[in-house]
This record gives C-alpha cells, structure tokens and sequence, in this order.
C-alpha cells in the first residue's frame, strides 16, 4: 500500500471528473443540444476547464506530487504508480506555465467557435468564422508561448498531441513521405479511371446504422460501455473506461461515409475501452498520443475494414440488406469501389493513398499561421493554393475548403499531423500483429477480431498513457515510427489490387 | 451600476454553471447514458457537487453577500438586485449547514441509487434497491438535522422543494382535502363504468411523438432552446433558460401516458423558458418552489389539455392521424375517456380526481419513516396497506406498488406533497387567468394559446425565484394557498361531464 501515491490519486480523481463532466458537455454540444445554449454552454465549459486546471496546478498538488515521487524511488518502470508519478510530473510541468484564465477564456472561445463554425460550413460563410479563428488564433500563441519550446512554436502545441514530437521530425518524415507519396499518387490515380456509381445511390439511413453497429459489435465494442449517435463531425470521447461515445454521420447518397466513419471512430473507442481497469479515474486512463490513437481507427477502419479478406467475409450480409443497389455488383468491384483513389476535396472522404496529401497541406498551412507569414483573413486563398498544389483541385467554396474541419474550432492547432503519424503506425503495428497471429488474414476473412483485438489491448491498449508512443511503438512493432512500411502497403495493395506495378 | 452586486453575481456564476453541468450529467444518465458507466457517472456527480457546494459556502461568499446587502438596502423589492440579495441569504444559510462530504454523498449515493431503482423495478424486486434506500434515508436524516428545524424533521426537507412550507400546513391542507376528496372520489369512481378500450390499442409511437411535439409548439415551446428525448420517468431539467430538456416516455398501447406526459413536462418547461433573460446564470433563474412548478404542468396538462375546449380543436387531427382507431369514436367518448376516473395503482397515469390520493399516501409514509415509526425493509408491505386504505386496490408487485416512482432514488424526500399543492394552485391561477382573458376558452378552442402564456410569464414565469409560492400565488390569483377552488373544479367538471350532481 502506497499512502502518498494514494494521497495523490484521491487529489487527483475529482480533476479527472471535472474533465469528464466537461466532455459530457462537449458531447452533447455535438450531438443533441439545442443552438440557443450556446452562450450557456460555454460559459459552463469554461467554468469547468477553469476549475479543473486551477485544482490541478494548487500548490497541493506539487506537495503531494513531491511525496509520491519519493514513495516510487526504484519502482518498475511499467508499474501503475511509478508510471502514474511520471506522467503526472509531465502533465503538471506543462500545466503550472498556463495561466487559469488562459486555460478558461480557450474553452470558453472554442466552445463559441464551434457554433460559428457550423453556421459558417453550412453557409459556406468563412467571414462568419474568421474573427473566431483569429481569436483562437492570439489564444493558441499565448498558450505555445507559456508553454515554451526550444526550436519552434509550433512544438510547443504539437506537444499536446503527439507528447515528445516536434515540427522538425515531423518535417523530415513529411519530406521523405512527399517525395515518394507524390509521383505515387498519381500514378494510382492516373490508373484508377473507373467509376462506381452504384456507392452513390439512396442508401437507407437506418439500415446503413444498423450495418455498421453489428459490425462495431464483431469487432468487440460494448455497447453497455458505449454508444454511438450522430453529429456533423464524427467523433469519440470518453468520460470514462466504461462509457466510451462516438458519433458518425450518415449520408443518404454515399454509402462509405457512416459506414467506415462507424469502423473509424470504433477503432479510437475500443482503444478506450481496453485500458486496463485500474486506471480508471487517474491520469493514465487516456490514449498514449494522438498519433497511437490514430494508429487504432485506421487499423480498424482501412487495414481491416477495406481489405479483400473483410469483405469476404461481408459482403454478402452487405448484398442482402441492400439487394437493389449490390445485388449485381460483385464483391471484386465492391472492394475496388471502397478503396478508389482520386483526388478529391474532402478530408474525411479521401482514400488512403491522397489522405496524407490532406495532412501535409494543412501543416504547411499551420506553419504559415503561426510563423505569422499568413493571416487569418487571407487562410482561405492559401487554403486553396494549397488544395490545388497538393491535389491539383480548387474547392468551390469555403466549405468543401478551409471550413470543412472542426479542428480550428476547438483551437487544435498541431492536431493534424497526429493523423498521417497515425497512418504509418498502423501498418508497422498490423504488419507486426500478423507476424504474431498466424491465420490473421483468415480471421479476418471469417468475421473473427478476437485475437487481433487482443494482441492490440495487450501491446497498446491496456497502458492508457504509461508508456510513450515511442516506447509502444518499439514494443509492440519493434521499431520506431517510419514511413517505409506504410508506403510498402499501399504499393502492394494498390499493385494487386489495379495489376499494374507501383 | 452596483458594483457589490456585480461582483456577487461574478463569484456565484461558477456555481450556477457547475449545478448546470451536474444538470447535463443527470439528464444524460437518464436519457442516454450505458449501463456500465454508473460508477463513474456516481462519481463525477459526487465531486460536482461537492465543489458547488465547497464554492458556495466559502468565506468569499459571506463576505460578498455582506457588501451586496448593504448596497441593495432601500432597493425595491421585486428589484433584481434585492431580490437576488435576499434569496441568496436564504439559501446561504442553508447551505452553511450542509457539511460538502454530506453533500457529495448524497449526490454520489443517489446516483448509484437510480441505477438500482432502475434495475429493481424492472425486475420488480425491492430487496435490490433496499440498501440503497436505507442509505438515502440515513443521508436525509442527517440533512435534516444539519439543516435542523423548529417543529418537525419533515420540514426541514420540505423546505428544500416548498421554501418555507412545514408539516403541520401540509397536513392541515391534506386533511381538510381528505375529508372531501375521499367520498368525492368513491362517488365519481362509481358513477364512472365506462370502459374506453380504444385508448389501449397499438398507436404508433412516433406518431404519437409527432402529435404531442406539435401541440408543444402551439403551447410556445422554443425548440431551438430546448428538446425532448425518451427516458424512463418523465422529467424536465434546465441547464440555462436557453436550454431548457423535457423528456417523457411513450407507451405503444396507451396513448394518453405519452401525450399528458409531454404535456405535462411542457408545462415546467414553459416556465423555466420564460424566466426573465437578465436572470440567466443567477440564483433567480428557476422556480419559485416545486408546488409552484407543478402548477405549471398540471395548468397546461390538465386545466389546458384535458378540457373539452381543447380537443375541440385537437380531436379531428388526432382522428386524422390515427384514423383506424378512433374514426369511429366521437369527441365527447374520447373526452369521456381521457378523463375516465379510477382507483389506479400508478401515480403519473392516474386521473386528476384520484391523482392527489396517491400524494397523499406516500406523505404518510415519508412521515412515518422520517419518525422512525416504519423501516425501509417494512415500506413494501406498509406501501400496499396504504394503497388499499387510499386507492383500494393493492399492488400485484413491487414495480406497481413502492418501487414505481423516481423520487425516493434521488433521495427527494419531501417533494411528493408539493405535486398535490400544485394541482391546488393550479385551479386558484387558472380560475384567475379566466377572469382576466375574455375568452379565454374560445381561444384554447381554437388553440390558441399565447394570451393565457402571456398571462403566466407576466404573472409567474418571468419572476423565476424572486418571489416566492405565497408572495406569487396572492399577487397572481388574489388569495392564498387554498383546497377550495380545486375541489370545486372537480365537482364542476365531473358533474357536467357525467350527468350527474356531485
């Protein structure tokens, strides 16, 4: 029994629980609250952001921080309460350079341009969003500013993500990526002239909900853990171990959209839903890094839900339930539909080959912001030079452009790069899960997620925030981040799945 | 300007926007939230309130009450500054008395507390939701001598729902209501022998949805500061005067539960939607008491809703919206059988003749618990004597009988009487509402409804807490608290409608 580590735990748990109280709020906000809470809601978000970071930077909790680093001295690394002291010291460091106000006056202004930001993507209206990015904008530069950082501002909010990243490595991963990802787009894209039209028929919402939920199901979420609703932007969020939320949209008109979004946000939840229970209302109780996260939904999403073997599997229980849009398409041409590659405006909408083309373009564009080279008031222009130099498209209007993102709403300046580093981890860990499983691919082509999820809650999910990305990342796929495996997939799938060789 | 009222009304926000954040937690336990998540949920329920409470009754508060007395002193008194002066005292006071670990405990303790009342009643077993009852009722105890009182323990609780109520008013109310009401009701309960079976045939549930959501709009629901979802018990909970949640249940066999059930909760919501703007995020923004409220709901449900001018002009859409089952019925039997009075063994669907026996009963066993007279592992039995004393019919189970209502989970000792008191204000505020709108039947004939709503945000809505039950009832409707009027309503009603000389 640790007194001091208990003593800390206790003082932390009701900070844990202010946190959650206010994703509850976030969730909601998203899902079902009415548009005149607004103001309401987020002066309740910024109360909320207040208080929890006020109780957590007190100087009570450096004094039992102190006791708790002591009573740890020669503990195991991997222990809960040694790794629970150290994450803490981190989260704590970083949380005594901001002040409370700052802390508050961001969840206040990001919960209002959240707002403004819906009402400007429906309108297409990026004037209507502008004096709250550029608000957020000002905040998010004080907030990198008393955070500090050694090369870059940008590290200082890259940190929040991806904890230990920094612009330059991110760079010089993005380099290598674009060099070869470039020609290599293009030249799939240039093979990839078919079309697909029956993906764009009238898809009945309910029954594309309810396809996607058993399959949420197969893959091991619990629904008595967790739920799913809808929102326009998908999304998950966790109040806690045992009650996991995510959101999808449906489209009427394309199929793909709820269904993978489903699979997409499944992956982040069972994440969640994997850490072990003892860390349940402490600080470990949270993914590793944005970048890990990502690693989980695309795994889910792209290496196990658009593969040949997955749709062996069901296609048919897909052909049935929508008998007059599949029942003349065999599953060849289905899986080629849902793994098209084309240049395209939409994030969230691209194939796996151009998603990380939307990722660099973003950061490129970040940069630009906060370096101070770009104004908020010329983003959208930039946006669309950047659109047509990455993708060789120019959107028609802000909101198949600058506004189609929820990020800049919540002020999540260094968010997108976490999901191309996330791409890349996915491969290097299903690459190893499939060393590790044998029959991996013939599970999957049954319909059997049993023992890849737990090879997953074993290597990732289970630590919650114990270990760092890296660490995880040389555990479980024994080797540190790198582009080579992913761009080796898609050459390989892309070369059997077009017979021509990338 | 005052600047000491100001700076109160600054330091209180905080905790206005943590109740309202517990608000959005306990709604989404009850509407959405998944099996597994109680504990946590107990949890951050349990720390939201306890730092309310802790922030309430911090010196700073005293202190800044102090200054904000003396400079709303020779203010009016319906002014907003005195009036927030004087009912922050009051509840200041009270709140001094509660230690926050009695608080958070009881938060915690009723939030576990549902989940088993949920659980028990579905299974209609008491004994799974005993323990936790009996722990509710130590906590309640306890509450009641912190806050402490001058006759009787029950008015300490009271007080809490009907501020400044006690026991002995209660009961003097109740008894003269008995005397009448008991021989009342046998008369019209066996004059009554008409059987309605077409309420109980299958009505399409989102049909009823979509008729009940129509007639909340012509009473002046604002759905874009509000919404309504499912939930198990029908509630309605505020978390700002712009976001105002109704919730009720539909039960595909019975049309009136669902209908009268959203009525009713629209009836609260219109008076927490037209609590005066510039009383948002204040102590004021809410009801002046319980008894206040239902009169609201009961105003609009029954005085409104169940009155032959209204389906005047809401029974040919119903027809025409549920043509197979009630085409061939007329208006009068379906007035008839919407006001169809009977013994009944649950309280939310019972007739307005019979409903306040129901109050009644539980009153008595709240008292003979909190006086140690009866034990929590005896309320089953002691609950079905009382019924068949009351309502002559004894419960088959316990879902039916002591576990059907929501209030004792949520350790509300001391609310039900205020339902009773409000069906008695009910009559006093419409009788006057009648005498000061010509026409007013004429109008709710032709559904219209915005004069009679005008009439209760000037005379009731607006003022949210600044006045209180008595002060509003004398101003409103010219006289006191008083069974009379009810009774006569009753008489008046049921004697035309059945032809007979009550």
């Amino acid at each position: 029994m640790q007194a001091a580590v208990q003593a800390f735990k206790d003082h932390l748990a009701p900070i844990i629980d202010l946190r959650a109280a206010a994703a509850v709020l976030g969730w909601d906000q998203e899902t079902y609250m009415p548009r005149g809470a607004i103001e309401a809601r987020a002066a309740q978000l910024g109360t909320l952001g207040r208080l929890a970071h006020e109780l957590f930077v007190a100087d009570e909790t450096a004094e039992l921080l102190a006791a708790a680093q002591k009573e740890v001295e020669g503990m195991e690394y991997d222990s809960d309460e040694a790794s629970l002291v150290r994450v803490a010291e981190r989260d704590f460091e970083k949380a005594t350079k901001l002040p409370s106000e700052l802390v508050a006056e961001l969840a206040r202004a990001s919960s209002l341009a959240q707002q403004a930001w819906q009402e400007a993507r429906s309108e297409a209206d990026f004037g209507r969003f502008r004096p709250h990015l550029e608000k957020l904008l000002e905040l998010s530069v004080q907030k990198a500013e008393a955070l500090g950082y050694e090369e870059h501002i940008y590290d200082a909010l890259l940190d929040e993500y991806e904890p230990g990243m920094t612009k330059s490595e991110v760079e010089s991963v993005f380099d290598r990526l674009r060099s070869d990802l470039v020609p290599l787009a293009m030249a799939i894209v240039a093979v990839d002239r078919e079309k697909h039209s029956f993906l764009l028929s009238s898809y009945d919402i309910q029954s594309q909900w309810d396809f996607g939920v058993a399959i949420m199901m197969d893959f091991g979420f619990d629904f008595e853990r967790g739920r799913q609703d809808r929102s326009a932007h998908p999304f998950t969020t966790t109040f806690s171990i045992n009650d996991v939320r995510v959101t999808t949209r449906i489209h009427e008109d394309f199929l793909p959209a709820g269904l993978f979004g489903s699979l997409h946000e499944c992956g982040h939840a069972l994440y969640e839903q994997g850490i072990s229970a003892h860390l349940e209302r402490t600080l470990l109780a949270g993914g590793a890094s944005l970048g890990v996260h990502e690693s989980q939904s695309r795994l889910w999403e792209i290496l196990v839900g658009r593969s040949r073997e997955f749709w062996t599997h069901y296609y048919e229980p897909l052909q049935e339930r929508f008998p007059g849009h599949l029942g003349d398409v065999d599953r060849e041409q289905f899986y080629r539909a849902i793994n098209k590659v084309e240049a395209s405006l939409i994030r969230v909408e691209a194939d796996e080959v151009t998603y990380n083309l939307h990722i660099m373009m973003r950061f490129d564009l970040e940069i630009d912001l906060l370096e101070g080279r770009l104004e908020v008031a010329d983003l959208p222009e930039a946006w669309n030079a950047k659109a047509e130099e990455y993708l060789g498209l120019v959107p028609a209007d802000d909101a198949e452009g600058v506004l189609q993102d929820i990020h800049w709403s919540l002020a999540a300046f260094g968010y997108f790069p976490t999901y191309a580093l996330g791409n890349l981890m996915s491969v290097q860990l299903f690459n190893r899960a499939k060393d590790e499983i044998r029959d991996l691919d013939n599970q999957i082509g049954r319909g059997e997620f049993g023992e890849l999820l737990s090879w997953l809650r074993d290597k990732i999910h289970r630590h919650g925030r114990k270990l760092t990305a890296n660490e995880l990342l040389e555990r479980a796929a024994g080797s540190k981040l790198s582009e080579g495996p992913w761009l080796e997939h898609i050459r390989r799938k892309y070369s059997d799945l077009m017979g021509v060789d990338f």
